[in-house]
């Protein structure tokens, strides 16, 4: 790890308590795979009938853990999910195979399941051969010992650069039942869409079957974790899995079968806010930041257009230590919207530092204030909007700003 | 202007020293735009016959001066060119347009010549309504002053965070005839393909017509500024405008009509030279850099897919930050490949470190030792090397590193 000069200004004095969930329960422990003396190996034992979607990273090198949940996703069915920190087990050709099989192997006899209900994930250090051996063992014992009260415990274990775990919680009725959605994440740097967050689990006890559990989420992402950046840079293990028990069924919950049905809207709603708070804390702990950033994009000519303008908004490195030195340089804005390549009408360019006009109509505003702008950029949440003048289509992308420390933590990360 | 902690490393101990070419001219002012005690003006009057041809930033945002050498460019030739430093006149609306005007209108009476004979580059501060008044009235005297021996102070007039002007100076033979080629540029951040350079300007006394010109330095600019970057980000007033003045026919030097003809491939591959020579330049400037990397990639199924490999590589913030660190960490190579988007073939992906293999075959290289590659890691200039086992083609991207200087630099850039 880098130096880490301090803890993210936006780390929750008081971490958000996750309820447990009926069907869920985690153990972890002290493997020592590349940390000393905290948790990197996490189990999560779920109940027969668990049912699993999820969205895996986009890049073309792939960690092995990624390629083995994209196979087991098409089975929809879950009861082990088992997450190490401190390697991401990529690019670590045959030899990575070989230990998620091993991992596979372990948990199949630990928790006593198909070896396709096993999930695997991996996350820090690329490259590196890990050593299975380090870990499996201990499975069968974590298996023995799980306890359902033990969400924050979890987001913990699988923490690498990240200066607070990320919890999540919500409810939602469907068709009478009141049903709990939980979620942690991590994720601080080697951040960008093409799944944004590295890892991040959710769990439900609502009976929702796979394919329409694939739905809900593959539609969320695009707007929650795909919306999210902190260096452009797409990890090998992005890896985001919902995992659903259906205990909620024994209280009554009615069955559902479609994505779009009227009945699952306030469960799909409550998984959308889940997922954006879940994303907007992984880019509140950008490694490094003093700033978390919001880009707004209205007047597009689609919402790709607008996210791809926010997008190069979010990941100019000139724009983003800008904003860390406080300077209210919006032509950096007016540059990062015509680096994009999507469709902007440069007269009608308007721009807002939060509530200050600071652009209208492809000039500097009328009434523009530099001293206003400025005292505005002392703020620790700066929202940025623009109109590109072209359509009606907006977007939201989140992210933080370029800073010292990011320099720092980057330099030095495996020293 | 940021605090610029030292010129960059790679400054020469002595600048190249350009001969003079006839038919061009240069005279300089400090206009006081927005530096003092420091020249931001420079005019260059061309001879009657001097043909033009040039490359301008893709950016939608495209500065005012940018529009008018789009426009001019159609007529292709050329008798004068205005720059100033100090303020990129880009997203100044109407004003912007007025102050190009202005400045054209002076150019004409100075020098003598028709409207779209007058080409015009700012560079600076986006935003900020650039005053021509502040120097259009010097144009006239510094028309009576200008030198044929002058190009390192044509150059200096043109810095921004240059941290040392980039000059470059061939020879080639057309037909028999020796002719010379200068060019000098500018750039050190916000510096991106779709014109990288920000500003570069070639003078040559070959006799070339400008659609032969154009040709050649669309196709040298695909290899050579277009694949430099420092930051990503492309700017909005990326010019390159080569100027032929023709005085070589005086001399003797027969006529050419074809791009592609055998006569002109000496000076062809000079000027190819020369670009290339200058985006190396400009790359060694970059903001706040400790070291000179080159990306090579081969094995790809095409040159655009190798250059958005390369360029992967060369935009990541993580992986530059790394390098700046001298940590030799190929895994984020990994990670830059894979978030390309481009084919590659995870399990032949070989990687070298200078002369080291470090990865092989998707997997870490079987005699990789960390000391030899950290000890590469130290020297001032890096070689990456990237084999992605899917085709024959092949790129070169140059770039530098992200350091904690840049950060200081683009932070503070207009306090």
């Amino acid at each position: 790890m880098g130096k880490i000069t301090g803890v993210s200004p936006f780390a929750p004095s008081v971490l958000v308590k996750l309820p447990p969930i009926e069907g869920v329960a985690f153990a972890t422990a002290e493997a020592g795979i590349r940390y000393k003396k905290r948790t990197d190996l996490l189990l999560a034992v779920l109940d027969e009938g668990t049912s699993v979607a999820g969205v895996l990273t986009q890049s073309k090198t792939a960690s092995a853990p990624v390629l083995l949940c994209r196979k087991n996703l098409k089975k929809g069915s879950a009861r082990a999910l088992v997450v190490n920190s401190g390697n991401a087990n990529a690019f670590t050709g045959k030899r990575g195979r070989e230990a998620v099989d091993i991992t596979v192997e372990h948990a199949v006899e630990a928790v006593g399941c198909k070896p396709h209900d096993v999930f695997v994930a991996s996350t820090g250090v690329i490259g590196e051969p890990l050593d299975a051996a380090k870990f499996a063992h201990l499975l069968a014992d974590l298996a023995e010992s799980v306890e359902a009260d033990a969400f924050e415990a979890a987001a913990r274990a699988i923490m690498t650069t990240d200066t607070y775990p990320k919890l999540a919680t919500r409810k939602a009725v469907i068709g009478g039942t009141e049903v709990t959605i939980n979620g942690f994440c991590k994720g601080a740097g080697m951040i960008a869409p093409d799944m944004a967050t590295m890892l991040c689990f959710i769990f439900t006890d609502a009976a929702v079957p796979a394919d329409v559990l694939q739905d809900l989420v593959g539609a969320h992402v695009k707007t929650t974790f795909n919306c999210m950046t902190v260096d452009g840079d797409t990890s090998t293990s992005d890896t985001c899995l919902v995992f659903a028990t259906g205990s909620a069924a024994e209280r009554g919950q009615k069955p559902v079968t479609k994505a779009k049905s009227k009945k699952l809207k306030p469960f799909s709603d409550a998984l959308h806010d889940l997922m954006r708070d879940l994303a907007i804390q992984v880019a509140k702990d950008g490694e490094g930041l003093s700033k978390f950033v919001t880009f707004e994009v209205e007047g597009a000519k689609s919402w790709e257009a607008a996210r791809a303008i926010a997008l190069a908004c979010a990941n100019s490195p000139i724009l983003k230590t800008a904003i860390a030195g406080e300077d209210p340089n919006w032509g950096r804005v007016v540059m990062a919207v015509g680096k994009s390549g999507q469709a902007a009408d440069r007269d009608k360019l308007t721009i807002w530092f939060g509530p200050h006009c600071v652009a209208r109509d492809g000039e500097r505003a009328p009434d523009y204030d530099e001293s206003t702008a400025a005292a505005y950029m002392k703020n620790r949440e700066i929202v940025i909007r623009i109109a590109v003048g072209v359509g009606k289509a907006s977007a939201t992308v989140w992210t933080c700003d370029l800073t010292h420390d990011y320099v720092s933590i980057n330099a030095d990360y495996r020293s």
